[in-house]
């Protein structure tokens, strides 16, 4: 009987598309889905010239792989990939391979690992990145789990995989549930630039009035300078098409954004490690303020902003707005990055910030030359304590905030929100500060809470208390 | 044996200043401590000529307590609850009464009530703030948990909460964990306020280069007004103390603040909820970046901001940055009550708004002049949906727009960060905001994941997907 390289599970598109680009690459893939009418469908259709087999039943998939198994999950996270881990056990053997493609919790994926090494089998947690698209013909891959599974399916993935400078955007990113966490801030990096260009076409719409064709224009423009990336390109795709009435698609398209999960827990996770990931908070956030439709419109009624117009140069305006877009794009990396270097020490991860820069340099939703600069910059530093600090970004904010707090006073005086820009340049100023107002902060919670204090001018292990009340009375304004 | 009205376990400070506090009342307090030389000091020291009986376990404790008895844990919330609940159960029956006065984490005071309510026994989790200070001469209380245990030591709490328009701060709350989930989100508020408050400071020193004398006059003046508060006091007394060099003893306070992760958890929640609660948001990442003090030194001498140095009328400017902080002020209250608004949904709480603002209003840390706006706004109509729809917030709001931009404008041309100012804005201004970007945000995710959208025209069950691509290669621009 005809064995398989690979087994995958779940033929959704996803699923389908990866199949089809490991057959492309001359792997041979057997297939299962649990309502199995779509394997017919697939096998008869997209698959029928592929060297893809069909199987019906999970024995029969694990019959039809040769050892080490490999089996791919592209199903949905959450208890479904446990209910196919246990169906699976039975027909596996120590040293078989689970590897599960889907937007799994990294904890979640921490414990697969475990559980499977216990039952002598090699688990993978692997973050897919591409969308549709992306699947069929190279992802961005980033695989992480039982290190002894890694080099059994190095082959497959990295030459199903998208390449940039070369190289594959799959590199093994570290134990446990590395490559799923991995996968999850790519996500919540995904909703920061997504809320970006929202600001931007917010601003340039509302604020400069730009009609659909000149936003084209202009972010056909953008995406051939320093902003050249995936979202800029489809944003300007998007600002094509039209409605069958001639009208701009976009304008018909209901302003209440969606979202699976990975944004919130990248922004969760932030705030359990101690990072400030401001832009990517903002960015969830302004999701769920988009959705409170129907509450805003009744608030647009009664509430009102300034009645300030627009006056001024709008070809000048549009670069400001070019800059606060690509300072603001630098702070969310910079803060993605500090995550990610808090959660490797925090989970003993050895993280290679340049493969990761390298993985999302192609492939995947958030691809762009930027993350070439990153993977340059971490190449020149792996050690580098924090983009802001590596010379190109450095120079390049420089160069872009004057535009970028141009563009934000502007968005402040007509009344346009900008959340991610605003809080972006707040990081900036308040991480470029030697001194922030925390010594008061510190201050009042000793007045009423004697949490107690440090000094300036003393070693950082001595506290201090001070009889805030008693000495206030002396000073007299009490 | 002369048996006591309720029984208290933990002699930190908290534990202390409550047991006199009720003492003061008329109430017959019993108490124990696990390092039990300290139940010896209190009874000896402070608790001298009060109705105080020492007891030097667990067991002599519950033996001293009429029935039902009453036990009020002031110990450090997590395990140790725990602990000391197994502790007490041998010793009670049924009808007893556990209460937590820690800052227990809501989901395990819920746990708690339902383990206990199996035993027979009733469990409250109740938020106590105000500090020492309150503690002693009336606190804030928030008592959550079994409802049939209320009628039994309401007398006793409300007797020595803080009283606010007559009215004591101590009211029901409701069920499970809503009593400590309150109290958690009366510290996220906590957060918002003194990182405002820090912002204004920062402004009026770096950008005013006002000196804490005049920045002791300014929050005095600002005191007699609509920002009447604790908090706002305390800030004006910090101020007035000197160093023992002469020099103002907050210069010599380190600017890293500490946390003890209430202002985390609602942040947490917030996200867990889908509520924006952006500026306790930007409140608890601004702490974190405060305690990255040694990386901020070392980025300060690299990356430059604007050269701009502050030219204007001081006194307007003052004048702004006041009505930024009360605007910003403003919003975050409307963001927390939209959040136990959607807890309330979420948790089945039948919360009461008004009765919340009452018990903020006096006796606990963010207690001020404008929690009787909130308590009003809620008296005349319990349903509202939002403060910011109310009229007299409306109003305020309103009048204090200007200023409030052209701080932020100011703050943003020199330099400094202002994250909850501008977190503040950008929800105002989004909020009412009929129209927000996230049709593009939309139209994106269809574009590279086929996860649809909904169309303004078109009834909201209804979802749509486009072929952007094919689409956009028709347009020509691709």
């Amino acid at each position: 009987m005809e064995t398989a390289d690979i087994g995958l599970i779940g033929l959704a598109v996803m699923g389908q598309n990866l199949v089809l680009n490991m057959a492309d690459h001359g792997f041979s893939v057997a297939v299962f889905n649990r309502t199995t009418r779509k394997v017919d469908e697939f096998i008869e259709g997209p698959a029928r010239d592929h060297t893809v087999i069909g199987c019906h039943s999970i024995a029969e998939l694990c019959q039809r792989l040769h050892r080490p198994r490999k089996v791919m999950l592209m199903v949905k996270a959450g208890p479904v990939v446990d209910a196919f881990i246990e169906q699976l056990i039975p027909h596996l053997e120590a040293g078989d391979i689970i590897i599960d493609g889907g937007n799994s919790l990294y904890t979640d994926t921490e414990r697969r690992v475990a559980e499977c090494a216990e039952r002598g089998l090699l688990y993978l947690g692997m973050g897919v990145s591409g969308g549709e698209e992306g699947a069929r013909h190279g992802p961005s891959l980033m695989p992480g789990g039982n290190p002894r599974a890694w080099p059994e399916v190095k082959t497959i993935f990295q030459s199903i995989a998208a390449r940039a400078d070369g190289e594959p955007c799959c590199q093994w990113v570290g134990e446990g549930g590395a490559g799923h966490y991995v996968k999850m801030v790519h996500n919540g990096i995904e909703y920061g630039d997504m809320q970006l260009i929202c600001e931007a076409y917010q601003l340039l719409r509302e604020g400069l009035g730009l009609s659909v064709d000149e936003l084209a224009e202009t972010f056909d423009r953008w995406n051939r300078g320093v902003l050249d990336s995936y979202l800029i390109e489809i944003t300007r795709d998007i600002f094509t098409v039209r409605d069958s009435d001639g009208e701009p698609l976009l304008d018909k398209i209901l302003d209440s954004a969606g979202q699976k999960g990975t944004g919130k827990w990248t922004a969760i996770n932030a705030l359990e490690l101690g990072v400030p990931l401001t832009l990517i908070g903002e960015a969830v956030f302004a999701r769920y303020l988009s959705a409170l439709k129907e509450q805003r419109q009744r608030a647009a009624a009664v509430l009102h902003g300034p009645r300030t117009g627009f006056s001024g140069d709008r070809a000048e305006v549009i670069e400001h707005i070019h800059d606060a877009l690509y300072a603001s794009k630098i702070i969310s990396y910079a803060q993605g990055f500090m995550l990610m270097r808090q959660a490797a020490g925090e989970y003993g991860w050895n993280l290679h910030y340049g493969d990761i820069a390298l993985m999302w340099r192609g492939g995947c939703i958030i691809r762009s030359r930027f993350l070439g600069n990153i993977k340059a910059a971490y190449s020149k530093d792996p050690e580098l304590e924090n983009l802001l600090l590596d010379d190109f970004f450095r120079q390049a904010i420089e160069a872009a905030q004057d535009g970028w707090r141009q563009a934000l006073e502007l968005a402040i005086s007509l009344g346009i929100p900008a959340p991610a820009f605003s809080s972006a340049l707040a990081f900036y100023d308040g991480y470029r500060s030697e001194r922030l107002p925390a010594n008061l902060l510190q201050a009042q919670r000793d007045y009423f809470g004697a949490h107690t204090y440090r000094r300036v001018d003393r070693p950082q292990d001595e506290v201090f208390h001070t009889d805030w009340i008693t000495l206030a009375k002396k000073a007299g304004i009490s």
